[in-house]
């Protein structure tokens, strides 16, 4: 009988305490008796990689990636084992894997490293056990033999990564919201879940500010064409389903809008810094949220949250290349709205109406961007949304 | 040039902040600027395994043991992690290594394996390096690639272990006491500093009580020759140094007594249940303090603290054995102090004149003890020690 396989993600807040642990056991062995191998792939509970980042950066302001690694996996082996006692506690057989033992296998990048295979062979004898598998989340091991990590929401990458290469039948990102939603439910008011969603949408949404899923995790479910649910872990909505675009019905002109904050602005002349910022960027692993040159200046934005090591970093650009903090974006995702110039206008049009000035624009096919500075944020999303997406 | 290596071993009380973490680093380094190749073995910061373990109990009272090796050597990889950057916060090359990367083979005992290999060429390769080594205590890796634990004060173990694989000239066991007692100075105010003991002393001290050091590691040491130090983490006392007999001088009769709380003792009729008695025992990994049988009587001593799934196991003896909670037991150790009669009978009648209720002796060459109460205990070991070695 061919192996009917069910991947579920359960994020830091769904395993905050003992209390919750125990209850995201209920809803594993639930989708158990359904008749499903349950493979399950596990966040750490609540804050901890903030607090062990935190007890980091008292001892090291920029500690090394690989120790850093070390560190914050440790974070997943707890809520994994606590999970996988919880789950036997319930009378059902579980047991516990390391993303190494789980055969993720990554490269060489510490702090944010790429899944390049996955040999899920030990996960597949334990179902065939008739176990339950818990796997820890955001980590793997390098062909070095070193424990990597994904980089922040790298469980999602985990999880749709392992019902990739196990050919499940979907797999389950369950966090603390019921699904996609067309905006951040906290800042826009009018805010409304998304039914569905499609990959590349999704991407752009989550490459942009949205946190409901990993972006990384999006691609892989886009290439491995896997089944991929939002949905809360307590409640019984249906969520949102990832799909393909002939998937989707869209009632609206535009899927979303998403903003970021804490955006840093790079900005090099082309023909005297921009080779020592690209540089530096490629060997920090800088991952480069928006990148563009004309023939005289070349301007890089990127997230500093995602650089463990940015005070570093930053010392080496110092005094070449012009560094602006505190910026943000706000991103609106739909079909074809950056090839519609009539909308990016209004777009522009929206933020000067209200007094934001934009500080840069660029577009993918499914996006428009809104650069502008991080305290405008909030405004500029919320102003995006109504004249959009309520119209 | 041959290597010169010394390997420090840091309990949980000098790594439990962030501070202390720095501070050790210090003390590292400093061995480090004396020529030596130095490696580390840490313990997890202050009650982490405690923590740990207190959250697992409140998921499941007898968690699988499996699930509890991956929970708790969590503990040791987050204080490596940290004491390594901040080796590395102050200049010198430094690199983690978990139990399994170090090359510390055991049994799959989970809970309590035993170490049956060590095989440290990747520690080798990164001294070579000209690198700090810091490894994680109390960890291993069994022949079936699980994560295994060493059971409690495992990592006084892995570092007598790593200093004999690596033939280092010593191997310091740093804690927050400044070296072996003739008895616990809490309890025992005229308690005195030991300057030298002897392997198997301090076998029987440690096995019967004295926390100083594992009992394990001290065999470690005996069979391997490692010379080997228990000293403070910070002062700059000598120490206790542990030698082979003729290394130690000895002005007392006595060299220690030594207390344990929390004994169990099971009693077995020997030709109806002492067999079942055994295999629950075996099958529990039970650690065996003392057994003693007549031709009808069989009784068995030992500590649930050490046996993680206590509660499960007292069910399967429940009927069949009776079982005597909240016992204790005090050693008196000195050479041949167990096979002299005239003080045996000194040590009863010391006992008898406090009022205490002897419920059992036993001896070996070095020791006699004399399990009573637990409430007995402390008044035992400071009347024991006033007879035999403030006289």
């Amino acid at each position: 009988m061919a192996r009917r396989v069910v991947v579920q993600k359960y994020g830091g807040s769904s395993v905050a305490d003992v209390e919750k642990i125990k209850s995201v056991a209920k809803r594993v062995v639930a989708t158990r008796e359904q008749g499903f191998d349950v493979v399950v792939v596990v966040s750490a509970m609540g804050k901890t990689t903030d607090e062990l980042l935190a007890r980091a950066k008292l001892i090291s302001p920029s500690p090394s990636r690989r120790e850093l690694d070390m560190l914050l996996s440790c974070g997943e082996r707890v809520s994994m084992a606590l999970l996988t006692m919880a789950i036997q506690e319930l009378g059902h057989e579980a047991v516990s894997l390391t993303g190494s033992q789980a055969g993720i296998l990554t490269n060489a990048r510490h702090s944010g490293a790429r899944i390049i295979d996955v040999r899920p062979f030990r996960v597949e004898d334990e179902l065939d056990d008739g176990k339950i598998v818990i796997v820890a989340g955001f980590q793997g091991v390098s062909y070095k033999r070193e424990v990597t990590t994904l980089g922040r929401g790298g469980s999602d990458t985990t999880a749709v990564a392992l019902a990739g290469a196990l050919g499940a039948e979907y797999c389950e990102i369950c966090s603390d919201v019921d699904g996609v939603y067309s905006a951040d439910p906290r800042i826009v008011d009018a805010a409304t879940l998304l039914k569905a969603i499609s990959h590349e949408e999704l991407l752009e949404l989550t490459s942009h500010g949205a946190k409901v899923l990993h972006a990384e995790s999006v691609e892989f479910a886009r290439r491995s064409g896997v089944a991929l649910w939002a949905r809360a872990t307590n409640g019984d909505g249906e969520g949102t389903r990832v799909d393909k675009p002939e998937g989707v019905d869209s009632e609206h002109p535009i899927t979303g809008v998403t903003g970021v904050r804490n955006l840093v602005r790079l900005r090099a002349r082309v023909t005297q810094s921009m080779d020592h910022m690209l540089s530096v960027a490629a060997d920090a692993s800088l991952p480069v949220l928006h990148l563009d040159a004309d023939h005289e200046i070349a301007d890089l934005w990127f997230s500093p949250t995602d650089v463990p090591d940015w005070s570093k970093v930053r010392e080496k650009l110092m005094g070449q290349v012009e560094i602006e903090e505190a910026c943000g974006a706000v991103s609106i995702v739909g079909d074809f709205f950056g090839r519609n110039a009539a909308k990016l206008a209004r777009a522009r049009s929206v933020a000067a109406g209200i007094g934001i000035r934009i500080k840069a624009m660029a577009t993918s096919p499914l996006r428009a961007t809104l650069f502008c500075a991080e305290a405008d944020v909030d405004a500029l999303t919320r102003a995006l949304h109504r004249a959009f997406r309520e119209e």
